[in-house]
């Protein structure tokens, strides 16, 4: 049995592109074209969204590990939430599905890009496939023990479609056009790969993630500096070695924090400033393209996974 | 006597950059000068600042209507905070206030700017001497009986320093120079007029408010349409009345609503959204300077009013 293509929007409530284009596309199914998907859409934390909040007991978007789906004592809503959007569209839900994307929007100017969790070879493929069409940069989150639990992981296949800078709370016509141009373009990424005709990069150039930074502090756990303003808005831009990273109130640089050369992304994104996240690093790598990447999402698109 | 100056941050509690900026001015009281002026200093929706959102119950600035600050019914968290506010920093308060700045930020692209409510004599100078040092456009509000309770219009003078585009929640070192770059120059401008020293233009460019629109909605109230990609970030530009002002999510025009030869401010401020104000429409008027303006503002800084 083919499976559906899950897209979910609103996973954090207060990003509000996303559900307003996925209701539009309710009202207007030609808005965007699936060629030939079966597509479930659902409110990822409705909510949130109906209370404008990215939540209300914890992340949801950090709510998918086993342990916590798995654990009676866990009762937040958002881990409530979780279990419900796997019964209903998880794998073996009662509306599979085995791709899932999952559509944000940031306050920081990450332009339209994707992000990919670990190195499932499907993941990969389709991203290579997206990468192809459109040039998105990719940014490749792994190997952080401090950052887990992510939708899409409890998918046989998915990714994030990210789009920014916007406010959070805040309708842009141009946010709704690229999360549109990538959603379609991911669809037709899928089709192609239904039908054994997705024609693949040769490499996969990927920001695989280094680490998080945070402002400065003082002993009283104060925020002592800002981000620079040169590292403001400069996602996918390298920082020097020796550039500073923060400015003080004075408006005099502040030399503290080591870093090495590398990638700023999700630089002064509104909803890490409680995660303790200025910004994270990033380092650029070029991947080949693997025969079985393409292989595993073509038998989990066919239904032959 | 003279009475001291108010300075409020943090009114609506996810403006995080003027907080940050009178925290830091607290450290280090060089950071902002005070030209010889007594200042108070004050947090203004401290749980609302606690909780990263706006408000709790309801907006603290539309909060300050003498009828609600009066009426034993209204037990409402923020008219509480109206009245401490008053209590403590009014002009009749145990730390008495003449003046009240009162620091915001936006979504929208306002870049550094003033508001006024009402033509009130003192506050149309310290603008104009303001105004005539930094060149900042003035948003005046008067006659619109939506938005009412504003925080400054219980003080004999005072007015708004609005800085943008920020998103909530959001610190950033480009506002914060901003803010304290105006606040300076509102120092000094009150200094200059306790000393009668105070340099006044011939004239003040004002954008006297018009009104406010709301996003296209259908028979459901949904929202239909977008702000065109055109109006978003143009704040303080004249719109032409047959420049359509929204757009699909297919990318047409949308040619509802009509309007008038207006600039636009306060475009998609994310707060205004659950007001339907999807920006407010002005008309830019050149008013003379009048000698009864400075008077007003003397007698009161010198506490002579």
């Amino acid at each position: 049995m083919v499976a559906d293509v899950l897209v979910v929007a609103g996973t954090h409530g207060n990003e509000v592109n996303a559900p307003w284009l996925v209701e539009q596309w309710k009202q207007q199914p030609d808005l965007i074209l699936q060629h030939g998907l079966g597509v479930q859409t659902a409110i990822g934390n409705p909510r949130a969204f109906a209370q404008n909040r990215r939540y209300l007991d914890r992340d949801l978007n950090r709510s998918f590990q086993v342990s916590f789906l798995e654990s009676d004592h866990r009762t937040e809503w958002e881990i409530t939430r979780a279990r419900e959007l796997l019964h209903q569209f998880g794998p073996e839900g009662v509306q599979p599905c085995q791709v899932a994307i999952d559509l944000h929007s940031t306050t920081a100017a990450m332009g339209n890009c994707l992000v990919v969790y670990g190195r499932r070879p499907a993941d990969l493929a389709l991203a290579a496939l997206i990468q192809a069409e459109l040039g998105l940069p990719i940014y490749l989150h792994e190997l952080d023990s401090a950052q887990t639990g992510f939708l899409v992981e409890r998918w046989p296949c998915g990714l994030v479609i990210e789009v920014g800078p916007v406010p959070q709370s805040v309708l842009d016509s141009r946010i709704v056009r690229q999360t549109r141009l990538a959603l379609e373009t991911c669809f037709r990424a899928l089709a192609a790969a239904m039908h054994c005709r997705g024609r693949y990069p040769r490499t996969l150039v990927v920001h695989r993630h280094l680490g998080s930074v945070d402002l400065p502090r003082d002993d009283a756990d104060r925020q002592t500096a800002l981000l620079h303003p040169e590292i403001q808005g400069r996602d996918w831009q390298c920082v020097q070695a020796d550039q500073p990273l923060f400015q003080r109130a004075s408006g005099d640089d502040c030399l503290e924090g080591l870093h090495e050369d590398a990638v700023p992304v999700f630089v002064n994104e509104a909803a890490y400033a409680e995660k303790r996240i200025a910004f994270s690093l990033t380092r650029r790598e070029v991947v080949p393209v693997e025969d079985a990447w393409r292989d595993a999402l073509e038998r989990l698109i066919q239904g032959r996974a």
